[in-house]
């Protein structure tokens, strides 16, 4: 197992602070588990208070052995009640709390800790910090994409005509966890739960659902009406797998184009469009744009090469984001997507999806999880891009 | 595909307008999409709100063809903003939102659609519904039954020597999907997320995690430090498969013990105590006593069986429950456990786990998903209950 370095947990607190000075908040609790791990190194039940001043405190329900042994903090406080916490914070006057995912009567219990002080978000803080990664988060994402692309190397072996989008998202699934894959996709959403097996073919691909993406799949049933569905694959029909790899918490999301036989039209052309477009929204984000910019050039550009109905969905299906960031959860920032007013910077990672859908017919479209390095960027997920015909 | 009939939400509503005109609310929203589904029959991008009198509405940002289809409600309203939902709502008093499960921000953003309102709680009213299960709910948790069984008979065939628990987990997790399972379990929780692939061999089961239960396991990474670890399985060791299954939103939790070659001692005298334990305490359910009282008396058999050192953990890692409801959520009450003063009724379904740890050894347990009925019980996990030793 790999721990998070001291050093990585030093820096990031240390950012944090600087962000929590600006924000004037002289303590915060990280409660959510996400968040709690990037600043502590451990998932254990726990939660964690960082003051603006003096050591972090790690209070830990359970398991405090493990705990210790995955977090350099040296602060670990058995948690037996709630009084009992209270000691150990002082009297901040204005706290931060993770308010975007937090539920309500949990913010309202777990706030009679600090009765006086200022409730604060905290989260646009550490949503802040999350988006620029590490060269230690950088390199679990390309474990994570490794992962990924022996999965995709792997479907031709086992593809086959007449098999159920299903069976082939559990066989792939069996595979990546085979591999190291966590199974578990985290998103920070009310709405959508992340899952590793998006399979659609053919029209299932020009099915829209509940989550916010161009192609939402048929899904298993009323209860769970997203992604691969008991629906047979055939033969001349475009399947797109979008594989999401976790490893040590840190996903990658890719996308790639299959068919049994041979990809009809209109999809093998679109596809080279989305190609396009995926390449040359990645170059003009070199020159500093902002996101809000990219998303527009993209929506021109697939104008230009013929597809400006079938864009990132069609009428009034149409999602307004071509990029995703991807790192502990697939709701990262940076979004490229309508009024993002801020460029790509250093050492984001997010995961970049021109896709297009025909009414009816089904759907296309590339996707690959990239890092953005000075004057540079550098596709993580580095599958190879032909579309790939099984027989 | 299986659609919610008519008939049910009808009723269901009829029974939370009960329940809310004694609790004073003349309104209740449902954002949280397990209970919306659960009183709309759609799992779409949308929310309910179920006024106290008048027709129930759904709002739907997306999809509304699919959610026209799936839900027997009369009145879906796609949502264009959230100004012209006050619209339809009137002038209600005293309003009840998921106040347990909706995160504080959406809570403080979306109560402005009724800003001169109370704000209550619908939490408790729901859950108190939803465990009162309908016969055709119960048709739901038999044909999940039906595919554990089938997932729990496979084990024989696929469970060798040297492989690891996570390779293990996910061929069965294929395999379910490939008979209907749908892949991702649900729980009303901040720290637990729900996975099928619970299997623990060896010494792993000692391990205790975040998770409230007697064994964590090793899991995958500091990240994801629960469940099916890379840990190779072994000949003699205890080899615990706790796998849980979904159809069409509603689950069934199991537990069955394997061995290769052999069962060691002590974990054969032990899972044959938890067997006696778990059907005791069913069988005392029968004469109406508590929920609490039950526990308590599981704790005394386990004494005087001799694994009171043992039973739901071992020293400060024991936990207090016996059994948990199961439904759409693995969480869902009546919890068989400290501090619950009712009895079990006609119509709750829940999950009874009687488990065993031995500190550096391992685990060993049953656990069973049964329905409560006319002065009898009926468990729905029907697989066989001898321990599987594999050659």
């Amino acid at each position: 197992m790999i721990y998070t370095p001291k050093e990585e947990i030093v820096k990031r607190t240390e950012r944090l602070r600087e962000l929590m000075e600006k924000a004037s908040m002289d303590g915060a609790f990280f409660n959510y588990k996400i968040d709690y791990f990037y600043l502590s190194g451990t998932m254990q039940d726990a939660f964690l208070y960082v003051p603006l001043e003096g050591e972090p405190k790690l209070f830990v329900r359970r398991e405090m052995r493990r705990a210790r042994r995955e977090s350099p903090l040296s602060e670990l406080i058995p948690i037996r009640s709630l009084e009992t916490v209270k000691d150990h914070i002082g009297k901040p006057q204005r706290v931060g709390m993770q308010l975007d995912v937090l539920p309500y009567n949990f913010v309202m219990r777990f706030r009679k800790l600090f009765a006086d002080a200022e409730l604060a978000d905290v989260s646009p803080l550490i949503n802040d910090l999350r988006k620029i990664k590490s060269p230690f988060e950088v390199s679990l994402m390309e474990k994570a994409a490794a992962i990924a692309k022996k999965v995709y190397e792997k479907i031709p072996e086992v593809l086959q005509e007449g098999m159920r989008e299903i069976e082939l998202g559990g066989i792939l699934e069996s595979y990546a966890k085979s591999l190291g894959h966590e199974g578990l996709l985290r998103v920070r959403s009310l709405v959508f739960e992340a899952y590793s097996w998006h399979i659609l073919s053919g029209k299932a691909g020009s099915i829209v659902s509940q989550i916010n993406s161009p192609m939402g799949g048929l899904g298993m049933s009323p209860a769970f009406p997203v992604g691969a569905s008991r629906k047979k694959i055939r033969r001349g029909e475009p399947i797109m797998i979008d594989f999401g790899a976790c490893y040590h918490g840190y996903q990658v999301d890719e996308t790639r184009m299959f068919a049994i036989g041979y990809m009809p039209e209109p999809f093998a052309g679109a596809y080279e469009a989305c190609r396009e477009i995926h390449y040359r929204v990645l170059d003009k984000a070199l020159e500093g744009v902002t996101c809000s910019e990219l998303f527009n050039y993209s929506v021109e550009l697939a104008h230009k090469l013929g597809y400006g109905d079938n864009y990132l969905g069609y009428s009034h299906h149409k999602v307004n984001f071509i990029a995703h960031g991807v790192g502990m959860e697939l709701s990262d920032p940076p979004f490229i997507a309508v009024n993002q007013n801020y460029p790509l910077e250093e050492g984001m990672t997010f995961a970049i999806e021109p896709k297009m859908v025909f009414p009816r017919q089904g759907a296309c479209g590339i996707e690959n999880t990239v890092l953005m390095e000075k004057d540079s960027y550098r596709v993580l997920t580095n599958m190879d891009e032909k579309i790939i015909i099984v027989d």
